[in-house]
């Protein structure tokens, strides 16, 4: 007799990270399901990403919220501040000194929170977010001692918490990696990158600009993993 | 010269609790910032009495943030479960044995999750949430140990917290109150409780159904208090 899987709730972007994270759930053996959010950002082509991820990744439901970050305004992914363009890989030393502009306020709070009503709602105790504190450590909501936190408050705001049925655990597999080793794992999962999306202002069809921090971010990754982006192959774009 | 006013998201739901709430929180000299939320929940004539109490009582924005927790299912008040109604009040000591089947999975977290995200653009340092212990100890995210765990995670998920700008209270002035007493503060202040509604299942006019458990703790208020409930008066209904 099979074991019966144990269900995670898997965050995921449609992004390389989010798309690595998945796949080391489902190698861990777990039942995936997959949330996504529509929350007014401008790369929404993340979000075709994220349905064909999920799909091919072979999660066994996939929701996608809707909800519009916008009103608050203060950032430069949902408001219209412009993303910063043209830095080189050497500013990237600045994204660990500042809150980036691109710093979106308590998303990853409001995402996790979303994860938590869907994993009570399915009776799972796991959430999958692709957080990673060395390349990003400008944001807030990637350090450890925060997502730590979150787990504490997470097992004392649920049913679950209440009842003493399971503590809930927040996995962060990727948190301690650099890009370079993120994509390294992930290929070795078979993670099919050229479904991925990362920049945060691609044209309509998803062709990165190539100039933005999370364009450089990944080229600085592939390059670090010694492998062409399999993106950049598809679009017929030079590295 | 006047001091400026500290800036507070304060969530409003509609109902008498956290109505209540925004009278607090403006009596101590905050300037309000009402957030409410359109979450698939039955009874939405609340979010009515929620703009209109915003506006009575002088807060300085209003917004109505939607998302739709019926995709995850999970509870009495989002989804096909009827509502349990007809209990006396005797059962009412039911309430803080078990978890009511109206209890919306992780419900406070997301709602405070959005309130962070307000704050956090506002740079106000000040969230009121009108969760009370006493009554509804059977929800798990209505506990002091949640609101205690939830405000260091936030520390933590912010820009303010790395930064080290300010530390961010969850106010909550009703949690240790009876329904009597959130009463009796809220008529001290000014509030006019038929502007509010508590019913789980109302009648598209705001005409509550008297019979569940949320009416019932209302009626119970009302009868601590020794005071006529206004909104049963409007509707020229018996107590």
């Amino acid at each position: 007799m099979s074991e019966i899987a144990r269900k995670a709730v898997i965050l995921l972007s449609g992004g390389l990270d989010s798309a690595t994270a998945l796949a080391m759930a489902s190698a861990a053996g777990f039942e995936c399901f997959a949330l996504s959010f529509r929350y007014g950002q401008r790369h929404s082509v993340e979000l075709d990403c994220a349905q064909r991820l999920a799909k091919a990744m072979g999660a066994r439901e996939h929701h996608i919220v809707d909800f519009d970050l916008r009103h608050f305004g203060g950032s430069a992914l949902t408001s219209d501040v412009e993303v910063p363009k043209g830095r080189t890989m050497d500013d990237m030393d600045y994204m660990s000194a500042d809150i980036p502009i691109t710093y979106v306020p308590a998303r990853n709070t409001v995402f996790l929170s979303f994860g938590l009503a869907w994993a009570e709602v399915l009776e799972s105790f796991d959430i999958f977010i692709g957080v990673n504190a060395l390349d990003y450590s400008g944001y807030p909501d990637c350090r450890p001692e925060y997502i730590a936190a979150f787990q504490t408050m997470a097992n004392l705001a649920t049913r679950s918490g209440v009842e003493g049925r399971g503590a809930l655990t927040i996995h962060t597999p990727l948190i301690e990696l650099t890009k370079g080793e993120i994509i390294g794992k992930g290929v070795d999962l078979g993670v099919d990158y050229a479904m991925t999306s990362s920049c945060y202002d691609p044209d309509p069809h998803g062709r990165p600009c190539g100039q933005c921090d999370s364009c450089l971010l990944r080229k600085k990754g592939f390059a670090e993993a010694g492998l062409p982006d399999p993106l950049y192959v598809k679009f017929g774009m030079g590295e």
